[in-house]
Parts: C-alpha cells; sequence; structure tokens
C-alpha cells in the first residue's frame, strides 16, 4: 500500500471544498473504488495559510474536518497556526508528495505564485493546482521541469473547472485546427445577459458583485486577463509556447450596452468571447472581446454558470458546452487530477 | 534523439490515412514542432497485414508512400510481403517499440484480436488502436498489464473517432456521474435520419450500405455492437470493470419506421442511443436501444456523420457533439495518440 502525502497551499472556498471531497467523495468514485484503493492511500500532513502552517499531528481525517468548519473563524484553531515556518522549511519537515493549490491568482507579475510553484517543484512535490497563474505566465517551462524533477503537475481545475477543457484540448492535438472560440469566464457572460435584458454595465456588474460572482478585483473578469490566462492555458495544451501577456484583451466595457441589447434582434448575440485563429499550424490571433455571434451558435446558448468552446478542424466542428465553476466543480476537478495522480503513481 | 520504431498491424483505410498523417501532417502539429521534435522521431520498420509480413529496407518514408499508393493493387509489392513470418517472429527480429494497430473487430469472441495485443504487450511493445475489441472485451486487464511491462495503450480513435470522447471521461473521473446519453455510432443515426424522412428500414439500412457507411456486417451497426463496444470502453475510463456483452442491446430494426417518423410531431425525435445510469455510484443500467428523446436536447441535434455525449452530474450537465470517423478523423485521434506517447516517451 503506498501512502501520499499531501499538503494544501491555500485553504480558501476550493481548497475546502475540495477537502470535503477527499473526506467523503474519493472513495465512492469507481476508479479509486475498483481499481485503484488497494493500492493507495492518501494521509494529509499540513495546510499552508497567510495565516501560517497547521500541521497534523494526530488522525487526519478529524484534523481536517475541524480545518474545514472552523478555519479561519475559530480563534484557538488559529493559534496552531505556525507563521515562523515558511514553505522551505515545511517541505523540508514534511517532504510532501503532493500540494493541492489553491492560490489567488496574480496577473501582473504572477509572484508570488511562480516562486511557489518553483520550490514545490524543486522538493518533487507534485502539484494540483485551481489556481492559473503558474500556467498562464510560463506553461511549459513548468511541465518540463516537474517532468525532470518526476512531479506530477495537475491543471483540470484552472480552466473551465466544471467541463473538461483542457482534456478536450489534449484530445485535439493531432488535429489541423482552424479556429477555437469560447466563453470561458461565467461571471461576464452573465454581465452581458444581465445588459441584454436592460440593465447598464455598470448596474450589471454591481449586480455581479453582490451576488458574490466576481472575483475580488472585478477587472480580472471584465478587463478578460481571467479569460485570457485560460486561453493561454489552452493554446499551451495545443503546443503553443504562450503566455497570457500575448493574448490582446478588450475589456468588456468597450462596447455599449445598447449595442449588446439590440443584437438580438438582428439574429445576433454578443458575447465576451476568447477567440484564437490559426493559419499554417501558427497563431495568427488570440484575443479576448465582445464579438458578436449568430445566435445559432452553441456559444449564443451557454447561459448562467456554463460556459463552452467551440473548435473548428479541418474535419469538422467540435463543440463542449458545460458548467464553469464554482468551488463544488472547481474540487471536482482537482479530485479527477488526483485520480490521475494516482494512477500515474502507480505506473512510476 | 530518441527513435521509435514503428509497425503497422492492419493496412486498410485507416491504416492507410494514419500513414499519410505520419508522412506529411505530424511535423506540422504544434506539439511536434515546438516540444517534441528535438528530441524523438519516427522509424516505421514494417506493415503487417493478412498477406503477410512488409519489412523495409530502405527510406522508410519513400517505401511507406508506395505502399499507400500500392498496397494491395499491385502484384509486385505483394510479393515482397513475407506469408512465412508470424507476429512473434516479426517481433523477435524488428523489437518496434509502438505497433499501430487497425483490425478489423471481432465481437463475437474478441479473437485474434485479444491474443494480437497480449503478444504485443508480452514484447514491451506500446499500441496505439482504432479497433474496440480488445478495450471492449479486457480494459483493465489490458491497461494494467501495459503499464506492468511499460508499454502505452493509445485508444482514442475506438471512440467518436473525431472526436475526444475518451478524454471526456477522463476528464469526468472525479465528478459524481448520475447519466450518460449518447449517439456513438453514425451509420444508425444516419438510418433513423433516412427513416424519419419517408423510408423503411430496409431501405434505408440498403442506401448506407451503397453509399459504403456500414460494417462489412452491418449488424454490428444495427445490432448495437459497435455503440456496445464503445459504451463499454467509457464506462471502463470512469472506472468500471465491464465488458461488450455486459452492455444490454436492443436491435434498432425492432422499433417500428412508423413511430420513429410520428415522433417529431410530437416534438419527440427517435435515436439510437448508448445509455447508462448510476445508482450511489454503481451501474444501474447499460445498454444500447432505440430511445425518445426531447427536439430540444442536443443530441436530438446530431446529424449526418456527427455523434454526441450527454453526461448529467450532481453539479450539472456536460455535452459534447462532433465528427465521428471516417478514416481521416480517425487516423487524426491515432496522431494525438502518438504525440502523448511521444510526451510519454520523454519522461520515462
Amino acid at each position: 500500500m503506498e501512502k501520499i502525502k499531501l499538503i494544501f497551499v491555500g485553504f480558501g472556498n476550493v481548497g475546502k471544498a475540495f477537502a470535503r471531497k477527499l473526506l467523503h467523495q474519493l472513495e465512492a468514485r469507481p476508479i479509486y473504488r475498483n481499481i485503484l484503493g488497494n493500492d493507495i492511500a492518501i494521509e494529509v500532513s499540513a495546510v499552508v495559510t497567510t495565516k501560517g502552517a497547521y500541521i497534523f499531528r494526530g488522525d487526519w481525517r478529524s484534523e481536517l474536518s475541524t480545518l474545514v468548519e472552523k478555519y479561519p473563524s475559530n480563534v484557538e484553531l488559529l493559534k496552531r497556526f505556525d507563521r515562523t515556518i515558511d514553505l522551505d522549511q515545511l517541505l523540508r519537515h514534511i517532504n510532501p508528495n503532493l500540494a493541492i493549490v489553491t492560490l489567488p491568482p496574480s496577473y501582473s507579475n504572477g509572484q508570488p505564485n511562480l516562486e511557489i510553484y518553483s520550490r514545490l517543484i524543486e522538493n518533487q512535490t507534485s502539484i494540483i493546482t485551481a489556481d492559473k497563474t503558474g500556467l498562464a505566465f510560463k506553461f511549459w517551462d513548468l511541465i518540463e521541469r516537474a517532468h525532470s524533477r518526476e512531479a506530477y503537475i495537475g491543471y483540470r481545475a484552472t480552466v473551465m473547472a466544471g467541463t473538461p477543457a483542457t482534456d478536450l484540448m489534449q484530445g485535439v492535438a493531432g488535429k489541423e485546427v482552424l479556429e477555437l472560440k469560447s466563453i470561458l469566464n461565467a461571471t461576464t457572460n452573465y454581465i452581458v445577459s444581465l445588459i441584454e435584458s436592460g440593465k447598464t454595465f455598470h448596474q450589471a456588474l454591481e449586480q455581479a458583485q453582490r451576488e458574490g460572482l466576481t472575483e475580488p478585483d472585478p477587472r480580472i473578469d471584465y478587463e478578460g486577463y481571467d479569460s485570457a490566462a485560460k486561453l493561454a492555458i489552452l493554446l499551451n495544451i495545443l503546443g503553443y509556447r504562450v503566455a497570457i501577456h500575448d493574448i490582446s484583451r478588450t475589456s468588456l466595457n468597450t462596447i455599449d450596452d445598447a449595442k449588446i441589447r439590440e443584437a438580438p434582434k438582428k439574429g445576433k448575440s454578443i458575447r465576451y468571447l476568447a477567440t484564437a485563429t490559426f493559419d499554417k499550424g501558427e497563431i495568427k490571433t488570440a484575443e479576448v472581446k465582445p464579438a458578436e455571434l449568430d445566435l445559432g451558435s452553441p456559444l449564443a446558448k451557454v447561459k448562467g454558470n456554463y460556459n463552452g468552446i467551440v473548435i473548428e478542424t479541418s474535419q469538422g466542428t467540435i463543440s463542449m458546452i458545460g458548467p464553469a465553476g464554482p468551488a463544488e466543480n472547481t474540487a471536482e476537478a482537482m479530485l479527477t487530477d488526483l485520480l490521475e495522480y494516482m494512477l500515474w503513481i502507480r505506473r512510476k
């Protein structure tokens, strides 16, 4: 029986949702139950947050349950977080096999996220991440360093979360891709549909903020950083070496509200799209911008918390529609990564 | 520079289409061009068919081009096929790293396909297959034996071919899947649409046969073997241990033509569906049968050479629509496998 020592880096909504899945759902998944369960077990060793490092001492299941319930509101529990231990010390002390990374994104210069990924990889600690920053800045660099250190990187949760968009891209790497068109950010898609139904951009944004749908800095959504990060990841999976800042961004609020409202009358729909076009195998354009779709297009029907991708290939059109986040879906994508990581461990 | 010695097992339309992709398209794919090209090269060493074994002696590119053009019509070329060499001898003689398998299916008892897969795996020869037989009979047995022999098995071409259905299933392994509904056989979907537009089952079947769309034995299509094999593979990817004969099949011709024709008047559409339902993580039903859909359902819109999958999860609905085969698409799925195999080789 192989044991996987696991740490959490970040413990917000997504980290907690993943902890709950680990406690209550992993063992119910058929891959674990029927294929892996007798060979591999998990043990959680630490949780690292901005409050410090919490190192598990007793039964990890009960300690993790307590953290899920009481972090960060319980003062007694917070005292158990040691602020004097930095990540390097923790890695040396615990030497974890796997880190569950749920850091907030950092799209200005990528830090401290990039540095954290580097430390983990140097330590041969595999990574399952919901944070897009590392891969949106340095996809192949991280992947190749991870491989050379025999570490796994799972990143299904970084794009569309509830829908296996990264798997889709891996599955078309042998095809001639002519165009990729996608809705990768549910928040802006919601804002657009509120504008369509009569609200101004500012009213729609305020409503989305009130409902807790935007990033803490909502420009990450409506200025296209989030979509650009995701598009960069998808293009890297296809085999291109591009980073978030290679994707051109046009803010959603550059388009007149009236234009969005009037589009349906002409059989069109404006959506905030992430698109790429290709010419002889090279990227011709890669951009995030408000753009017009035919109402009959599968992307025009993407509503609510859903995302979609349409890929034109030389042999036909592939479309995938499904839920985006939030935390529950993101955590399930990470659970899929965990199962893949376990299959990978077993093969080594 | 690592060299991959490759053999073809079977060389019909799909094998030839893959050979053309290998000759003319591999190097244009971004994963190869930008990531792998400097590290790994391919060399084709032999083609094995029912006519015997053709062993490459000179420049593999020009010999493979000749085979693509002239096999099996050219008599001089056929003389180069040695009928006295069996697969074991060939494997010992060449010791290939990778076999491109495009055998016809064998759904009665799985032979000789199962035996061929066993020989390849025993020899530590990795496999990229378009043939569903092996995996539809013994998915995890083959996968686990391959892993223990450090061989790769790529099988994207076995389901939906033009659309990454196997990737989709890998991508939802961490989710709670409640229902899977799919159109996995384009031929029967075409037959149904011909019946809808006024033809009888027999007229529709004859037309599909005339147009070369059916399997040589068309019962493989309309009695549901093909769809059942594909559904079995999808369920195994989710982590279940099921084989083709565990899937219940109801022939397409058990339903009245009139019922198919009248369905649209009631806002419905009859389709030949492969479905599975789940209860507390166990498979409740797994079947191929003619069944009614709402006209608004994404699967009701799957036409022509397209296939589709709709997965209900506890967190929402994921749908994927895209092209099925024929040979071109199947070969591109195999090219995707080849790129994944190369990434896998490089990591070892």
